[in-house]
């Protein structure tokens, strides 16, 4: 099994009565500033506040009975853990999720509130694996991953095809980088359903091992990285690297700087609030990474989540 | 001449061209909070941030050629006068904008950036008046008050009729009241086209001259204000109050507490951008002063214009 638009379709069918169908956004403000038109889909406006929403409840509505009927798992300190335990919680069927003891409180309240069973583990990769294969082996529960899955991707690239439908005439897609989940979904999606578009991916200089990666034609895993865009701080997955690798058209970076001055100006501009991650595509715009003038292009809002006491601009 | 709901429905046709279309948005979450419907009206996304792109418009294209030529001219440190500023240059006449000197430079920096010519003076109500008097003298340009005026008012209407094209079965709508060229406009429209609606107005506790002119059946003029809601430091107009005497259903009166939990509730949950005087209805429902349970009531977000170094949870 791989990814391919079909799969996003059905995806789509099925997931639909559990997400949003997210607005798209326009700012004749930002249009005029970078001489192309944006438009938005606005996935910050998601269920949980992020596009996440989509994949995990893609993953969880195609298991069968016999599947789904011990719960799901995962290790996530971000919006994925939310959003599995939400979608376990409208499938009635219990999701285990791993985090590390120094997780955000907002975020562990975020899978409390979504009815979600935390299992606290010491904030190391290997915990993390180790606690999660153990709550596998004790309930039965399945693993969904965050990105390194079909089924998420195929989730996550549900936003592309209503993006196509409120916007059809879009030259390029623009999508942050991580561990690939939304990328491979946007990229896929984008290309079935609209050959000929473009797709970008914008990712943080200080975690670039996608750039890298694509550039050398290999998988290079992330080293350690402290950027600002936190939900970007995952090395590209296995299966993600070949669909990233044949229907990407190319990877840009963008400077920690540049990314919280997007996220402000968006905030200003727009009066939306996006979280770091979700600011990398607009200050690729910003840095002139991207060529936008005179196109019509998409950019994937990924998520909302901040905490209003420790904003970047806070910090200076 | 007054305020009917055909002076209203000409000034959307007039102003039409000149605003944006906002939409309205729901959020389950808040419906579960308060166990009503909330259908909330973006004015936040308006064109400069808030309504007040509708009145002025309205009032600087109801000019006659003969009227507009000198340029119109207002005393506002805040939305109004980049308002004015916008719909002036849109017609192509001077608007002379009378700020006082300790206004912030963000809101001198939006008139400036809208074209408007800026007079400043001393931070007193005697010497903007003064000066307002001194540079229509000079100029001939006409006032455009930011509430007092019948064809701001009228602008400001057209929220509540787009709303209930958006939302055709609300029970109630709430507006925030300062100088009451929202709230009249909104109060007019709504009885007009919809007969048997409430409308309910929500102002800070420390600026209640409208709830206690309302109580009275006279107009009581503000003391001095310091409430966060610093568009609704104003006392309500000559003009305003008959229109809101005989079309409101009630006032009523929020914490400054609260108007602060209510903003931050919004951008949590909502990931919107509210400045403190649009998070004031809210506050009302968050503080039960409204009734919403099992009703479908709309809530005029007035606006979105926050200095980002300076949010109230900032400040404690």
């Amino acid at each position: 099994m791989s990814l391919d638009l079909a799969a996003i379709r059905a995806a789509h069918s099925r997931i639909a009565p559990y997400i949003h169908r997210t607005p798209v956004l326009t700012s004749a403000t930002l249009d005029a500033l970078c001489g192309g038109s944006l438009f938005f889909k606005c996935e910050n406006f998601q269920k949980i506040g992020a596009f996440k929403a989509r994949g995990a409840a893609n993953a969880v509505f195609s298991l069968t009975d016999a599947e789904a009927k011990n719960g799901v798992a995962t290790h996530s300190s971000g919006n994925h853990a939310a959003a599995l335990a939400r979608a376990a919680r409208l499938r009635g069927i219990p999701a285990h999720i791993v985090m590390p003891t120094n997780a955000p409180r907002s975020k562990i309240e975020s899978v409390r509130r979504n009815g979600g069973i935390i299992v606290l583990c010491e904030p190391t990769l290997a915990a993390r694996e180790s606690t999660c294969a153990r709550v596998m082996a004790e309930t039965g529960a399945r693993l969904v991953h965050p990105y390194n899955d079909y089924a998420v991707m195929a989730g996550q690239g549900t936003a592309t095809l209503e993006l196509l439908e409120q916007a059809p005439h879009l030259d390029l897609v623009i999508a942050p980088v991580g561990g690939g989940g939304l990328l491979s979904g946007t990229a896929v999606a984008a290309k079935g359903a609209k050959p000929g578009i473009k797709v970008i991916a914008a990712e943080p200089a200080d975690a670039d091992d996608a750039a890298r990666s694509f550039a050398a034609g290999r998988l290079i895993p992330l080293e350690k990285s402290s950027t600002i865009a936190d939900g970007l701080r995952t090395s590209l997955g296995e299966k993600n690297f070949p669909l990233v690798r044949h229907n990407v058209d190319a990877i840009v970076t963008v400077s920690e700087e540049s990314i919280v001055a997007a996220m402000r100006q968006i905030w200003e501009v727009m009066k939306i609030i996006i979280e770091p991650s979700c600011a990398v595509p607009y200050a690729a715009i910003m840095e002139t990474r991207i060529d936008v003038k005179g196109k019509r292009t998409g950019i994937i809002l990924s998520g909302g989540n901040v905490d209003l006491d420790a904003l970047p601009w806070m910090k200076r």
